[in-house]
């Protein structure tokens, strides 16, 4: 195991400072989860696949959340403004016309109920104790750390390429449309990123800086690692699904 | 499965509503996960012990923040002076002689690192998150609320009881003296909660608050449940502990 606890000791120029970021996600981000092999091998049933759904919704409905809660801390205008595009992007002009609305029709073509993903009372609690844990993150830690835990949209174009094409191949029951909200994430989340790598090197000027920048990193891997665990717990193996938790079998 | 969602729907008396609350703990507390079984059965190796105590010593060590945050917030000086004997149970005369401190001995006992235990970054993230989600729930919800998470400890006593023989009668290198921690707690856990208890039947004095309260305590046995399943997915079956995550194999 390697470990990035004290990745910048002594300091890490620019260049080495994104190795070690990019690193982060080379070993610690989501596409690595058994889970996602699971997924894109056309392993997983129908439940699953809902399961998955309902859960990550949680994580979609809170992200405009978070970035609020970024944009409210942030005193320059030149970063807001850029920053508020991804509120856009996943509100959409009306709210329900963006990336949340397409993670609903998601889960509704997988054969999921819209009012009841929505009022997520079904999700996993570890869903939910991860997603609280990002917002709350976002809002106590320091605002470098709060866009530096968005670094992983440096590596979601990655794991986007490998869901959906498997995605299509591996389940009949899912079509381009269903999928219609990976369509404009590369895009979106290549401009993210760009920003968010430039605002990062351009403030992370001492080691300590450095490093809380690649712990925010983690602790962001952390977060969606623990919720395909939490899926994987709960899903891959008959009785443990926890008190209250969405049932494939009673649906 | 029964649900709790609605069950303060026409308001209930205050018999009723400590029916309800109890029937909670009957459906829903952690005693009836399949780990407290496999623990009490004397099916954990070693290794799976340690990854328990090591993750709940962040559970324990949040506790006295938790009734900090609790105490921060009641504006009554003989509520505070009933409710600071819980930071006193923990922390002890002098923070490192009470309910803490012999929880690490705990951990030690079973050949764990004192301090890898109280540096807490070994213990899995989905721990972390439950534990962030219960200190954030005591700070953000009403005081009714963060009180009535408390209620768990009415079902205590009852864990301790099969927990402490059991571990005794199943496991020859745990003592009475590694289990020290547990002792004092069904004394201090009944006094607790029966204030808490008189507490939340005074104040849940509508049907709002009577669903609110029966909701906080379904959402802490969520928290003890959710811990107890992250142990269980990542020390349960080999090749499934997080990137990071403490690693029996590798001590």
């Amino acid at each position: 195991m390697t470990g990035f606890a004290d990745a910048a000791r002594n300091g890490l120029s620019p260049a080495d400072l994104e190795a070690v970021l990019r690193e982060v996600g080379a070993q610690r981000y989501h596409n690595l989860h058994p889970l996602h092999h699971q997924m894109t091998s056309g392993a997983l049933n129908r439940g699953q696949l809902q399961a998955w759904a309902l859960n990550r919704y949680c994580y979609q409905a809170v992200i405009p959340r978070k970035d609020a809660t970024i944009l409210a801390r942030a005193e320059d205008p030149t970063f807001r403004a850029e920053w508020r595009k991804r509120i856009e992007d996943h509100d959409g002009p009306t709210g329900w016309d963006g990336g949340i609305a397409r993670w609903v029709k998601l889960a509704a073509g997988l054969g999921l109920d819209e009012a009841s993903v929505k009022a997520e009372r079904l999700a996993l609690p570890a869903t939910r104790f991860a997603v609280g844990a990002y917002l709350s993150f976002c809002g106590n830690r320091s605002l470098l750390e709060a866009v530096a835990s968005s670094l992983t949209e440096l590596f979601s174009p990655l794991i986007i390429a490998e869901r959906v094409p498997a995605m299509l191949a591996r389940y009949d029951y899912v079509t381009p449309d269903i999928l219609s909200y990976f369509q404009p994430r590369p895009v979106q989340a290549a401009r993210d990123s760009d920003f968010a790598l430039a605002y990062v090197m351009k403030h992370a000027d001492t080691a300590e800086k450095q490093q809380a920048v690649i712990d925010a990193l983690v602790f962001k891997c952390d977060i969606l690692w623990a919720m395909l665990d939490a899926l994987d717990h709960a899903y891959g193996q008959p009785g443990h699904i926890p008190p209250g938790a969405f049932d494939p079998e009673a649906v």
